[in-house]
């Protein structure tokens, strides 16, 4: 374990195969941003500060440009699926701002958290707010169908993150457990994204269904590989974003392997760093070695493998097109980032 | 594709390490085997005919040995974890029975179904009886969490069966939704097999997890690898039970990934195959060279192994034990029987 902290950003940019999909869908995802902006507009003057924070911040945007290429892909020829990849955005937005609250995260993507600035109170409700335009713009598509799909993903969501509340600080939590709350508070909504791109497309069930299903493992593999990231991926640095979830005690993948894997002994230090809030730099860099010496985090990105390829062949029967190699790529990408 | 029919049962037995297992269990498996044949007795003469036909007829009883091992493992002292054994079997047992007729199977196990000698009312009718026998059997127990587990997976078999009746044929079937199949119909009885032995050794709840997920898992895992033996595994060698799954018209894993990566033609030809029962030898042997050149069926190999790891871990925090060994040992015995 060197201490070197690399220029991590440098190298995912040379490996990462999200700019065909960027490619693709630029000239709508320009339209999303716009409607984005116009959305979050509010005579209450701290709505559209709140917002804008966070939407500045700099995400990838994955799950809108997804939404996107679904539809684009499916041969979809109205204005419904830029109004869906905003919704989609804004519902993401607005559980990042309620995790931050739960968490009690100070930062959110290297930046303050909204709830540092404004307040919990605030980052609540400006959550609310946005869940409702989410809401309102769905309705506006006006397709049953998706307003289904996405609601539907809505309350899953909320169940994902109760259940993790319930079973927050719990070694002994399951690998099945644990992947059932990554189902529920991150795949769910990468499900929903594919999927409501065939179905305003008027697509046949088994189209759709392979949407759902590219969605949800990829859902799946991007959890995991974000949570192999947090401890610096299969990389022997420490990036300067590392160490996060250990520090707030969360049990992800590579905790729980470790956990269930290591001695009585390590067991104790684990139960002293997660449940007991001993987690100081001497600790995380501990935790990391034992999490290598288990091959914890190396383990969780081959599990991460397993729903990438189950996402990839999911879109199997689609014809071929560039928007099918772009949403292949996204796979890629996601698995390399850990790497 | 040599036609070469090799002797796989002495493959096998070289690489059999469900040995320990046997081994561990031998004397409480006397018991259950005693319980078995007591049970099956009735007035009725047909019944002890057509249930003993098919309990003589030579599975491996390997979900009441993980009933037994668990409670073992567990340091249980009384005598309800053969009772239960004997209950999972009969469950077991009457879903063979049930599975012939939907299925209008011809043979089971190498020799003719009970169906074929009785006729599909009495299989029908004797599964029945078994499953009345084996809700018995669990009241005996008298434990009221282990007859909750055992009779909701009762449900979910029959759900996962009737499922299954829906999709027959859908060669669209996504990965996730055959899975889904799969943990019903295969995993829960597994699960419930492994569950109720800690459960009446009345451990904590997360002894009780870790078995549950390790059934369920080595369920998955066993489940798959008996899709691909059906064409022949990993060996280039068809052995002379493959092929049944084709010749019935089931979408299992190999298909699944074969047809999602296929082209249009290829897909074509599963269509005729599946849908139009055009499933003769040369049929047969062309599905397998198309499962070979997609690597479907070493695909769903590594796909079982993902489900084996995820067993293997979920044993993890429990203490160093022959049991424990004998348990991990059947994760390997599953996988390798495809190799």
């Amino acid at each position: 374990m060197s201490g070197v902290v690399v220029n991590f950003e440098n190298q995912k940019a040379a490996k990462a195969s999200i700019a065909p999909l960027m490619q693709l869908v630029g000239e709508d995802m320009t339209r999303v941003n716009t409607l984005i902006l116009s959305k979050t507009g509010s005579e209450v003057e701290m709505i559209p500060e709140v917002a804008q924070h966070l939407i500045d911040s700099g995400g990838k945007r994955l799950r809108p440009m997804i939404t996107l290429a679904a539809a684009q892909m499916c041969g979809y020829e109205g204005d419904g699926h830029v109004t869906l990849a905003a919704s989609v955005e804004f519902m993401h937005t607005a559980t990042l701002l309620h995790d931050d609250v739960v968490d009690e995260s100070d930062m959110r993507r290297g930046k303050l958290a909204a709830r540092m600035l404004w307040g919990n109170e605030a980052s609540v409700l400006v959550g609310d707010f946005l869940l409702g335009q989410a809401f309102r713009m769905m309705v506006e598509v006006g397709s049953l169908e998706a307003l289904d799909v996405l609601s539907h993903a809505a309350t899953v969501i909320a169940e994902g993150e109760v259940m993790q509340l319930a079973t927050a600080k719990n070694l002994e939590t399951t690998e099945d457990e644990y992947l059932e709350v990554v189902r529920s508070k991150t795949a769910a909504l990468f499900a929903a994204a594919a999927e409501v791109g065939p179905i305003i497309a008027e697509q046949p069930a088994s189209t759709i269904s392979g949407f759902r299903s590219y969605g949800t493992n990829l859902g799946l593999a991007f959890q995991l590989i974000d949570d192999a990231l947090d401890y610096g991926g299969n990389s022997q640095e420490m990036g300067k974003n590392t160490g996060d979830d250990f520090r707030e005690g969360k049990v992800t993948l590579p905790v729980v392997l470790a956990y269930r894997r290591g001695s009585d002994e390590e067991r104790n230090f684990w139960k002293e760093a997660i449940v007991s809030d001993t987690n100081d730099d001497a600790a995380l860099a501990k935790a990391t070695e034992l999490l290598r010496r288990h091959e914890a985090i190396s383990d969780t990105v081959l599990r991460a493998r397993h729903y990438a390829d189950m996402a990839r062949d999911a879109l199997g029967p689609m014809p071929q097109s560039a928007h099918k190699d772009a949403l292949i790529d996204v796979l890629e990408f996601c698995i390399s980032r850990a790497s």
